[in-house]
């Protein structure tokens, strides 16, 4: 009896970030400090919800023309998902089926080696150099597929369009990913090779640069061969992943370029006033292209200065593995929020 | 080169039924005709958009805590996903992973077998008997899981709790789910023997009592051991699976009960009335308990008639597969709709 639960899966799930509320200074998710643009707001006030009671548009045609037109590419080149958490994992599922194993960083996001034990693919960590950087010679090797980020997280690191095509033309054998979701701090997307490589996917996502990680909604750009193996994928999980409402307002998010450019660019001005107020510190950091940074300071607990921020209501992220244990990544919030972050570690530090 | 081709996914993916637009009479996917509850509204007005730059709560307590309260049970007996279709899939994946063939009658949602096809699980189709009914004893053979659809699509019959029961206790060795997709329009839920069998899983939408096929939720419910394991299969595949939007519309409509009551009631009374004017065309009508019937009439084909009525607007559907393919699944609209629809029937029959 209850020989039912030999019949479980066990897997071991992906970790976020925690989702404190209340009266913190959040800076451990990288979301943006800035709400969405006021056209998302016009969008959910005006939408009919009466409509509500149908089915969503399964083509979602307006958003992807919009998206289409942002990147100079064609309709047919976009797939969309509930997150670009979903559209990777059903594009791990699509394009990873080699007896090869596939190859990503062993330092980046975490979830990439969960979807390869969910799916049963076969994967090998490629470490960084010393300096935490991405070799592209170090993916020249036989491989079921690889995934870059980039800028590559939680290190912030941006790796050149140059040396995206290197490993992507080094590798027509097999697909890679490039996910980037950080891309619009700084970054150049590798979104304008899909033409020229058909094995060549770049995964986006509304949460960071649209301020909109409350709506689920990511992408991935690239041949239409890519496209439909994704959609074939997407239609024997669920076939309606993206709602009515998530369309509508990321709809007028991906209308509105101007407030993506001003906010992404008030950002970046925020991390570099950050950074130099923490090199005063005696803080090293990583150079970023992103909405975070990944700093260190020698002589200084990077566990112990996560711990008494987070009693300060600061929570910023901290990571016990080899090689970034003495790291903190850090998202980077308003001016008056950074400001308040560099006092609170200021006061830690002369403890 | 281009060898990348070969490590695409082959798959067969499920295909919903069509989603056309414009002035006709949508009678072919199961919605509901009615307008989600006022609460949805007021719910979407009042929406601060400001906090969408936030992921979204990972918890969802306040949406469960209006579903516990609904059926008597705990938060932790309920697992939300993005529609009931992603939460079948997570749970086929959770549940199934035995040597032996997951059960489910042969004509049922057809998405059960795409789910196995996609996760590699074995399965086997068991006949309805020839009045269509599901019979309990044909599931008490030793299996690695079962799905009951109840009341079973498209043919719309109701099986009694007391009959769900049977197989759940004959089946304490593996997992049964049983899809009540459909249950509000005259069924009565299986949740109350949730606490009773740790083995049985009861899932629900709200798209079709609840009007909002839009916002892509579904719901699991069950015993602990069932919920975690769940929770692990969707930590490893999406983190955040339902958008903020989307919780507090589902929220909004959870609490309104009565207009649940009011509008399924609306529902069932203009069922009886298309059931009453079918038969007097001549049409036999599966007993239903559903939002929508399955009927055929003899002498006359499905098929042309599924067509006739498509080239006066009205879309309904058709199942181009043995044993119902004289058959047509007719979802019920509002009185007007269908009395229009009878219109047109009594004129196809009669060129």
């Amino acid at each position: 009896m209850n020989n039912w639960k030999n019949n479980l899966c066990k897997i071991t799930p992906y970790v976020p970030g925690e989702q404190p509320t209340g009266d913190i200074i959040k800076l451990n998710t990288n979301e943006n400090p800035y709400a969405p643009s006021p056209k998302v707001k016009e969008a959910l006030r005006a939408y009919d919800t009466g409509k509500l009671r149908l089915y969503p548009s399964i083509e979602c045609t307006e958003l992807k023309k919009a998206l289409a037109d942002t990147y100079g590419i064609d309709t047919e080149n976009i797939f969309l998902g509930n997150g670009s958490d979903e559209v990777l994992a059903l594009a791990f599922r699509a394009f990873f089926n080699s007896d090869l194993p596939v190859l990503f960083p062993d330092i980046t996001y975490s979830f990439y080696d969960v979807w390869c034990e969910l799916f049963g693919i076969k994967y090998k960590r490629i470490p960084l150099d010393k300096n935490f950087y991405i070799q592209s010679k170090d993916y020249f090797i036989p491989n079921g597929g690889i995934v870059i980020t980039n800028p590559n997280a939680p290190t912030s690191i941006y790796k050149p369009v140059s040396e995206i095509e290197e490993i992507v033309a080094a590798n027509t054998d097999s697909i890679v990913i490039v996910d980037e979701a950080y891309i619009d701090f700084g970054g150049t997307s590798a979104v304008g090779l899909i033409k020229k490589y058909d094995n060549l996917a770049v995964v986006h996502t509304f949460s960071k640069s649209r301020q909109l990680a409350g709506i689920r909604v990511g992408y991935l750009m690239g041949g239409k061969t890519l496209i439909n193996a994704l959609d074939a994928v997407k239609n024997s999980f669920n076939s309606y992943t993206l709602n009515s409402l998530s369309q509508s307002v990321a709809l007028a998010a991906a209308l509105d370029k101007d407030y993506l450019k001003k906010t992404a660019s008030e950002i970046i001005k925020t991390r570099e006033y950050t950074v130099k107020e923490l090199s005063k510190l005696g803080f090293t950091t990583l150079p970023s292209s992103a909405n975070f940074i990944f700093t260190t300071r020698t002589g200084t607990s990077a566990k112990a200065l996560f711990e008494g921020l987070k009693q300060k209501g600061i929570y910023v992220r901290y990571f016990d593995k080899p090689m970034i244990n003495d790291y903190l990544r850090v998202t980077i919030g308003t001016k008056e929020q950074m400001e308040k972050f560099i006092t609170a570690v200021t006061e830690l530090i002369n403890e």
